[in-house]
């Protein structure tokens, strides 16, 4: 592309993000459409000649546009409400044109320093010893994946050479992320060997089950190793409680992950720290910065006390990518197993500087407190029920009446378009879910969207 | 960040990308430091308070620039030269603003009916069946624990539920990416059940070897699960023989993958389009738009005639991401172990619409003619050979003399910096290589960089 087209292109796309999340309250958060009405928009063949930038952002805006769920919309409230912040933009714009690969520290040593850097600064803000290790994957998924290898590692170190793993047991909550599940499905730890541990009414992880559990699978000749815990569940926001886990992990000799993967950032809130109290002494703990941390997505950062048992799972360095540096840097990529590694580091130090510690604490403040003065709304409602206590910035609540009727309150708020939620189930009932997380999301935003669900629910 | 400091900043990064590509030539590609100048640099905490972007963005540019290796400098010839085309970036752009999460069909319609049009181009350039499924991960290695897990759900449906596989064994050529034993022993296959056939004198897996591999593992009461073969091998772009290896693979009911992370895009050349002849009959496929298709970095496409395998070996849906659309959609989740997935299409269609099939083509032949040219020229220089015949676009090449000296002029060279070029190992000798593939190189940039790795060589 000819360097003045680029310029024009690149302005012009500035411009148009510029508009965007400026205007963004103008959109309908969710699309209305049927399945395949954009793909029957569009060429069943890829172009022979090339095509202007021009016309590509045109049908950007008209068709690709139309077809898109906002989730950079401050109204958008459902799974977990992301954002990518301005300068997380900005930090993004500048690793697509770097475009390196940071797996080693000479493949390019800013990628490599600037992640020590900026999760040294996280560590500390988060409360977090400094032995704690970290390295950015993609997502949690990933960093919970490589969490049980580790662990698998620690059990039964001939499990890399040998392969197979059945004798392990792997233990969660009910409520912990499907991505636990997947992980041990895809390490080779067999779902029936995975103990999904019964939560208590508050939707906690109890820990007089899971000892049980331990010591049953123990005494049957199995191998538990690896414990994972959430701060903050997908589904409610619950948090385990992890300073009782850890003498169990320690007692068994087992790995205790945290999946902090939301909930974690609000350890950043001095009043809110002690959701990590007992994660110190945990082996790992994942928390997503794309989630919570107004960080664009993917940037998912993962802590561990024990980096040499993760290197030992993870590391195989083939002829062509060893360096003279090797013994005194850290290369990333003997921690995990992509290779490819983009320089995620980047976009989450703006983030970090743009705000700083206290500007991010405000913001966290803010969700916190509309999220409970949201609860306190709806549960002042007769019509409505709030399904659990809200902890940090979500809150779950169903209409007093079917789960049909929940349902279809649900599909009206979304196909209204003026915000958009998800739901759960809980206890077997319908819940819909309110998560608040947008960092352009005001006090009025939450309120307004109550008064259209409160004005939805009459047509019900 | 008030929306003008967003407009002025980021209108600033656009101009300092266009002029960074416009004048890369003037920088250094790789950077000259001592591990850890970066550390020391930066602040040892994050600040309390925000700062301005205009501050961040100076640091940026004094600090962090300098300790950057230029993956997008047109004489950045290590490892696979990879590319951040113009389009490319508008892409990213446009991906970091709208931050949409494609996991389901409906958490964002437009990422998942993108996806399905831009692969449904790219198989139909690459002649590849209909059937072929495609999904964008992250990186080759990623989709090739796929591949190996999706086999292994083939060869031992109960793997999923009981955990282990201890008698599966994998096969790849010696000369196959670490990413294949890396994602055996990730998966659980262990390490010493990856088969690392020997390759002929050109590099290529020695059919005749895997067949008594493959049956003197049957006969001991193994189970060959998978064979891994290479389009374009990491250190030699090698090719195997895949049409040899198809019946090998189907006589034992083994899954067939193919690693074309690199190599697979040059099937898009219509006179190289026979490197995927066997391909059709493979199991899947992976090929890296981020590699030599222009596309920034993270993009793997990965095809499949088997998607029912691969979900079988994946999908677990949590009652939250359970939709009302579920059975009419394609959930790209299904597929795979990440639950966040980007918007990775939207790159791929600015690529492949601004240049067209044509224009690809001719920067493809380019590439591939540039190599072919200086594996001549090198040739003809006495002091040096070159270590295979150069296919796709990259040359390996040694100076006649001992390791020893070719080690120092890489160092040389990229001490340099005009270039950069990494290394390999073949037949137990070292050796450079200089991989072509950046949509700014020109034909000067690798002759102007052969002149000064002449001169360098005359300082040995």
């Amino acid at each position: 592309m000819p360097a003045e087209e680029f310029r024009k292109s690149a302005h012009e796309v500035v411009d148009w993000i510029a508009d965007y999340l400026e205007g963004i309250r103008n959109y309908r958060v969710m699309p209305m459409m049927e399945p395949g009405s954009l793909v029957r928009s569009l060429p069943k063949s890829g172009p022979e000649q090339g095509e202007p930038a021009a016309r590509i952002l045109e049908d950007f805006r008209d068709l690709v546009i139309p077809a898109v769920n906002h989730w950079n919309h401050p109204r958008f409230f459902g799974y977990f409400s992301v954002s990518a912040s301005h300068p997380g933009i900005l930090g993004e714009m500048l690793m697509s044109a770097l475009n390196v690969n940071g797996m080693l520290w000479k493949s390019c040593p800013a990628a490599t320093e600037l992640e020590q850097v900026t999760l040294g600064w996280l560590r500390q803000w988060l409360g977090l010893p400094e032995e704690f290790f970290g390295i950015i994957y993609d997502t949690a998924s990933i960093s919970t994946m490589h969490a049980i290898a580790a662990a698998r590692e620690m059990a039964d170190p001939e499990a890399r050479q040998r392969g197979g793993a059945q004798n392990l047991v792997l233990y969660c909550s009910e409520q912990a992320h499907s991505s636990v599940e997947k992980g041990a499905i895809t390490i080779g730890v067999g779902q029936r060997n995975v103990r999904k541990i019964a939560a208590d009414d508050q939707f906690r992880l109890r820990t007089d089950l899971l000892k049980t559990a331990i010591e049953e699978d123990a005494r049957a000749g199995k191998k538990p190793f690896c414990i994972v815990a959430t701060v903050g569940t997908t589904s409610i926001t619950s948090v385990d409680p992890v300073s009782e886990i850890v003498p169990l992990a320690e007692k068994h000799g087992m790995w205790l992950h945290i999946d902090g993967a939301y909930g974690g950032t609000a350890a950043l809130v001095p009043e809110h720290r002690h959701i990590l109290d007992g994660a110190t002494r945990a082996h790992s703990l994942v928390i997503n910065p794309h989630k919570w941390l107004f960080t664009p997505q993917d940037a998912s950062v993962f802590y561990t006390r024990k980096p040499d048992i993760l290197r030992r799972a993870f590391s195989l360095v083939a002829e062509y990518l060893r360096t003279a540096e090797d013994e005194r840097v850290v290369n990333y990529m003997d921690y995990g197993v992509q290779l490819g590694r983009r320089f995620r580091s980047l976009k989450l130090w703006f983030v970090l500087r743009y705000f700083g510690r206290e500007g991010i604490i405000k913001i966290l403040r803010n969700h916190i407190a509309w999220a409970k003065e949201l609860a306190c709304v709806i549960d002042a409602d007769s019509r409505f029920e709030v399904a659990a206590p809200a902890r940090f910035s979500l809150v779950c609540f169903r209409f007093r009446g079917s789960d049909e009727q929940n349902r279809l309150l649900l599909d009206r708020i979304n196909a209204d378009g003026q915000a958009f939620l998800s739901h759960t189930v809980l206890n077997g009932r319908f819940v819909l879910r309110l998560a608040i997380g947008d960092i352009k999301t005001t006090r009025e935003d939450v309120m307004e969207t109550w008064k259209c669900i409160s004005k939805l629910a009459d047509t019900l």
